[in-house]
């Protein structure tokens, strides 16, 4: 944080999680602030006005954070999980005649295209494996090519390698051919900026326990109001329905169906905070200076980052596993649960490897306390080198260049 | 309760909610214990062993809530609010080519044959209106009539009007055909009996913020394994596709998506005072007790139930609206919060009505300052009777004659 003078008072900011609870080091649920979870200690009736007050600010605050001066996006929250709102974004957006061209780069594109070959809606997929972004300059020529496609969906920060998509470059390549973009913007949104002014989209979706910090029980769906207008009965299912819940929010205050009320009062903190520490360009540069703190200290220790510098993103770092035999992934989880860091495993198809995610409510400070804790954790594995194996590196090297 | 000696004891027991916050008489969000609340002062790692551990706790405790002795059902939870899970059970389990018979009193049964249409699934409806309820003999008639019907949907509960439909003898009307009975237990699982010995069905749904006394953000299905096994490819939905769930959570003891891990960690604490308050006999004993001190209360009041005592749930009562013209329900609204009550609309089609829940973290002791509350209301409204117009009650006699 630029404002911070010294580690004592960054410590003091970001407490701590209580006695014996580790800090979250995944892409969401992650660790949140002691005030996010105590306004979960009161009980909501979604039906009164009092809630239908919280439900009115949610969706303000996450429409300011796009910076929408025209009034031409509306917010939708639904319940369920981040899938949950890919899934109502793309059944009720993409009308059913629609095309689809997924940009897949990791498990959460090849999830959208799954989405679609359920819901029976035609699609094309350009899957660029773990390693690369897809360019704007591809996209085009695909676009080009196949005149049915209407709709782009790209993903923001594709947390299977912690790669940050280029999503300014795929807008213009999408806008400049006339069709509709959509962003799934998951762990992204709050953190990476999304500015409607500058980046052009249809709808972008994200979720209450990423970026902005709240537990899960619910995501949301920011679109044009055009674009949730035209979208009456494409949807292929009730519960999912974004037009439906956009409708009745929009007549009634409500939602369609009980919403996660405990978990929209912790969402409601988690947006005051993120806006008392600067809204999202404080929040993108603390995450900024965990991974930088993060990324220096594990490749000292002999780490190697999957990625190169240019694609890393904020949100989570990839790491392969060290060729040591010594080193086996269980242990090293288990070793690091027990100095309180959670890590998360690796979700690439090529190479053994594990993330570490930079996000929630912690600093440059924890991230130290991280890098210590992996290399205390190698010592005791007995694991003189964190190097991967040659071979991966070769085969990195030969994919990149 | 039986074993209390006095409203002192009782008052103890269930401890009012935090000063300001009002006792929630809806049917879900409900009143929660503080225990249950407190319960999300943590962060969990959705990956992690520890939460692995709390979601095989809640799907052993559910299961044993159905006395399944012979292992033939299981249980699967489902991200959303209730009607998700209403969806994900009707989307997963009945064929593609499966036909449904809904029993319809009230706005739930419904809303299941909305989904069925926006499913695309071939559905019948037995519609009650708003008084009465399904019985076996009508819906032994349907079946014989209509060999297609594979599936009959019941709403155990129909918290419209509060009625307790007579799911034993619809049961036994559907087994003894040889079709399928599925239960919309939303609101009274954990109360009402729904023993798997006594009661033949293929699945049961119910969801976290009801008779458990848990906060809202996911429900679950309860259903026989052959049933699941047989339901692959089934759903027109990949976050709702309930076998999906089920075999990716045999497999890992993970959600396929991210879990709402508070309010799990939520629901097992409401799980654990569920069992030591004396499981289902000893939740549904303090229910109608609290409902019998309501009815009679308000009765003594000058309202009037809409149903008859034979068919009055424990789960929520509603009343007729007085017809004294100085009545109006927002303003009684009003004034019962002030008093600390949150009350329920009506959800008639044909009668001024409004409703009160006798489920959550609440007991005679509330239910009879909830009567007080309304008396003084009337009171401050001008309002000289209660009794509600004449031709309402000529017309329920009428129906339910």
């Amino acid at each position: 944080m630029p404002d911070r003078q010294n580690d004592e008072a960054a410590t003091a900011a970001f407490a701590p999680p209580l006695l014996g609870e580790p800090y979250l080091l995944t892409p969401g649920p992650l660790t949140t602030a002691a005030a996010v979870k105590q306004a979960m200690l009161r009980d909501w009736g979604s039906w009164d006005g009092d809630f239908h007050a919280l439900t009115a600010e949610l969706r303000r605050r996450l429409l300011a954070m796009i910076g929408d001066t025209q009034g031409e996006f509306d917010c939708v929250p639904m319940q369920g999980s981040g899938t949950f709102c890919v899934e109502a974004m793309l059944g009720t957006l993409v009308p059913r005649e629609g095309k689809v061209l997924v940009l897949a780069n990791g498990a959460y594109g090849l999830r959208a295209a799954q989405i679609l070959r359920t819901l029976g809606r035609a699609h094309a997929v350009i899957d660029k494996g773990d390693y690369l972004p897809p360019r704007g300059e591809e996209v085009g020529a695909a676009l080009d090519a196949d005149p049915a496609i209407t709709h782009v969906l790209a993903i923001h920060c594709e947390t299977s390698s912690g790669i940050l998509n280029p999503v300014a470059e795929i807008s213009q390549a999408v806008e400049a051919r006339g069709r509709k973009l959509l962003i799934d913007s998951m762990s992204a949104f709050g953190a990476v900026p999304a500015d409607a002014g500058t980046l052009r989209y249809e709808a972008i979706v994200s979720s209450a326990n990423k970026c902005i910090e709240g537990v899960p029980g619910f995501g949301f769906v920011i679109a044009r109001k055009s674009a949730l207008e035209a979208a009456r009965g494409n949807c292929h299912s009730l519960s999912l329905d974004l037009h439906d819940q956009w409708t009745v929010m929009e007549k009634t205050g409500q939602w369609r169906f009980t919403p996660p009320t405990h978990v929209v009062a912790a969402f409601i903190e988690a947006l005051r905070l993120h806006a008392a520490e600067g809204g999202v360009a404080a929040r993108g540069a603390r995450y900024v200076q965990n991974r930088d703190v993060l990324v220096a200290g594990m490749r000292a220790a002999g780490f190697e980052t999957l990625l190169a510098d240019r694609w890393l993103s904020p949100i989570i770092v990839t790491f392969f596993c060290p060729a040591d035999p010594n080193f086996a992934f269980p242990r090293f989880y288990e070793l690091m649960k027990a100095k309180g860091f959670l890590i998360y495993p690796g979700k690439l198809t090529v190479a053994e490897s594990f993330r570490v995610g930079c996000i929630g409510h912690l600093d440059a400070t924890v991230m130290r306390a991280v890098v210590a804790a992996a290399r205390q954790s190698l010592d005791e594995m007995g694991v003189a080198s964190a190097a991967p194996a040659p071979d991966v590196l070769g085969e990195r090297a030969a994919l990149v260049a």
